[in-house]
């Protein structure tokens, strides 16, 4: 049996290892500092009442043969999937309910994907990124390209590199709002990168997992807003962070009709690859996500949101305050930012846990371009913002 | 762009959509007539209290922020993985928690699992089987082999076929008891499987989904009761059956740390595998699936269990009364029947939903040699088993 070889192509990973080590090693040494949390990408605020009525309800139909419901369908119940076409009429964007599929979150959906394309792609990940796009690449011994993020395009890389460099793409990753960065690309950026793909014959991977923080009406909250995109590119979103579901597991993705490629309907293909490698979500899933799309729902999880939101806005105020380059935290809940006295990543990590008991993100740990940045999430309470800002100006 | 053209390769299927179409017509066509369905292979019967409550307070845990979870272990949480630990212990088989992967189902599993091994393999399938293997390993592009099941096996084929045509397997799927056929593996049967793969290099495939309806304690349960298999085999099982979870969503994966091929410890690959694509099971289904291996759970979930395998021996009485042969029925929801008449498996299909008003399904739908064959399912209540057997008797 020979395995596939490119799994030992892939580097450890120890980034939030690393983190949690160094983290509990400061705890234990220092017993009564309290140690303030913005490093990870997780949400901390609860389930909204809405979703929380909608799967004790769901989970109650389970327990009465009446209501039971066994195997539904691969793509999700039609119920959720009407839901999320209206919520994208919302967007301005008109999606047949056939073009939705529901899955059990972005990072399964954005790895499985890759399933449809031949291995002999070039495919482009910006730096800095999400990891996983990269790995589940080199799981598939594709080859990558990245397109640097940098002060200069703030950390929104354009097409221009390729073009220099001659690089024929075929899969091209986006994530906007950007994870690590908080940066969003504005619709005429989105233009340029639609209008790329589709005359270089490339299919857009568009990770919207962020779309709920945008509260710029000028900045598109989805790749369909720009026209072209339904024939270049395909959008993965999840209930993750406007709803608070990292831990309870919902995702979808919205695969246009009119992606043909190279003898094959990618709709179709994806439809073919659910069917046969995956078995649905959750009903009771699914009707807590149903909850999410009402107009109650979407009010509960939008004060939510917000909550994030007003703790990014108090930390990028006090980057200006302290005058540290940084993006993101307007349309975003991360702030990155350029570590202070040309400190690295690594360093600036160190300082800032040993002289302000606060964890953040190394940058370092979404790509070489991250190097000499640092991430912090609004993911917490407004009084731990507060004080680990008021924590950071007094060491800076 | 170029996609993976081996997805055009794939036939399409349309055992149920033609099974449901057919079922439609009927119903249509005869208004006033009851239609039995014995032809799907998913439950009927409810989720047990003991579940229900498990998921209704963890549906509440999620809903204050002092009990809310974000995301957990991709591989599953501790308390689960250690409830597996302790089922396994009472099958005599002894695991390591990191030896057990939670995931969303079966069908995932043994579709992802597939990442893990090169192109370049031999697999090698059971004819009849559930379709999804054959599907999954075709959109990878790799060889396939079948096994054949017949009447003089007991549709439990063994490796001779393989060794006499030559062939050198790398992967080798297994399904006891075996789906569509009920037919179950003994130990010296499946002690010839692992030596075999062992001799060959060869990694098993272990599916266990329908282990909990094997009663004869001489049956083996996990392919880790045979000596040897961990150093050649992966299982793959679920709760979808013991626990009626199809609409739930819960399964998992063994992957036992002795699992060293080619130069790449598989337990590892999985991990990262899982790691990178996968973000871990609802946190409200995996404390539904702990609640399943308490003592209580385990007690009501067998109660389920136990009705389903007094419709299949029901069935399997009736086919013994009209001397028709079949298999499976005794440690399976499913019994395998020989069309009466030399029909074909659709034929006898038609016949049975003309005369009978009894839905099945056609054998030939799960492979080559399943033609001539149907499948009869415990998967009702116990009144609309015995109605459906009272007419079948009438019309044979």
């Amino acid at each position: 049996m020979q395995i596939n070889k490119h799994f030992l192509e892939l580097k450890d990973s120890y980034l939030f290892s690393t983190i949690a080590k160094k983290a509990a090693a400061h705890v234990e040494a220092h017993p009564d500092a309290k140690v303030l949390r913005l490093g990870i990408g997780d949400v901390t605020r609860p389930l909204v009442p809405v979703v929380v009525d909608a799967m004790t309800a769901a989970v109650a139909e389970m327990g009465q043969a009446a209501t039971f419901r066994g195997y539904g369908p691969e793509q999700g119940y039609p119920f959720l999937r009407e839901a999320l076409q209206k919520y994208y009429e919302g967007k301005g964007v008109k999606l047949a309910a056939d073009e939705i599929f529901m899955g059990d979150g972005a990072k399964s959906d954005i790895g499985n994907i890759l399933d449809l394309f031949d291995k002999n792609n070039n495919v482009i990940i910006p730096d800095p990124v999400y990891p996983a796009y990269l790995d589940a690449n080199i799981m598939a011994g594709r080859n990558v390209y990245f397109v640097d993020g940098n002060e200069e395009n703030g950390f929104l890389p354009m097409p221009e590199s390729l073009v220099q460099q001659g690089i024929n793409p075929d899969l091209i990753y986006i994530c906007s709002p950007n994870n690590p960065t908080g940066s969003v690309y504005t619709r005429s950026q989105l233009k340029v990168w639609v209008d790329y793909a589709t005359y270089c014959g490339a299919i857009i991977l568009f990770d919207a997992a962020y779309e709920c923080f945008i509260t710029d009406p000028d900045l598109p909250t989805s790749i369909f807003e720009i026209p072209g995109a339904r024939r270049c590119a395909i959008e993965i979103a999840s209930l993750s962070k406007v709803a608070g579901f990292t831990g309870v597991r919902c995702g979808y993705t919205i695969v246009p009709h009119e992606l043909e490629f190279d003898g094959g309907n990618i709709n179709k293909m994806w439809n073919r690859r659910q069917t046969t490698k995956f078995n649905g979500v959750s009903y009771i899933v699914q009707r807590g996500a149903e909850a999410v799309f009402t107009k109650e729902g979407m009010a509960q999880c939008m004060e939510s949101v917000g909550a994030y939101l007003a703790n990014a806005k108090i930390i990028a105020q006090t980057m200006k305050e302290l005058n540290i380059w940084h993006v993101g935290g307007d349309n975003a809940p991360y702030i990155w930012l350029k570590c202070p006295n040309n400190m690295t990543s690594w360093d600036f990590f160190d300082f800032l846990l040993a002289k302000a008991h606060v964890v953040g993100t190394p940058g370092a740990g979404f790509g070489a371009k991250g190097e000499g940045y640092f991430r912090l999430s609004a993911f917490n309470s407004k009084e731990n913002v507060e004080e680990a800002m008021h924590r950071i100006k007094g060491i800076l």
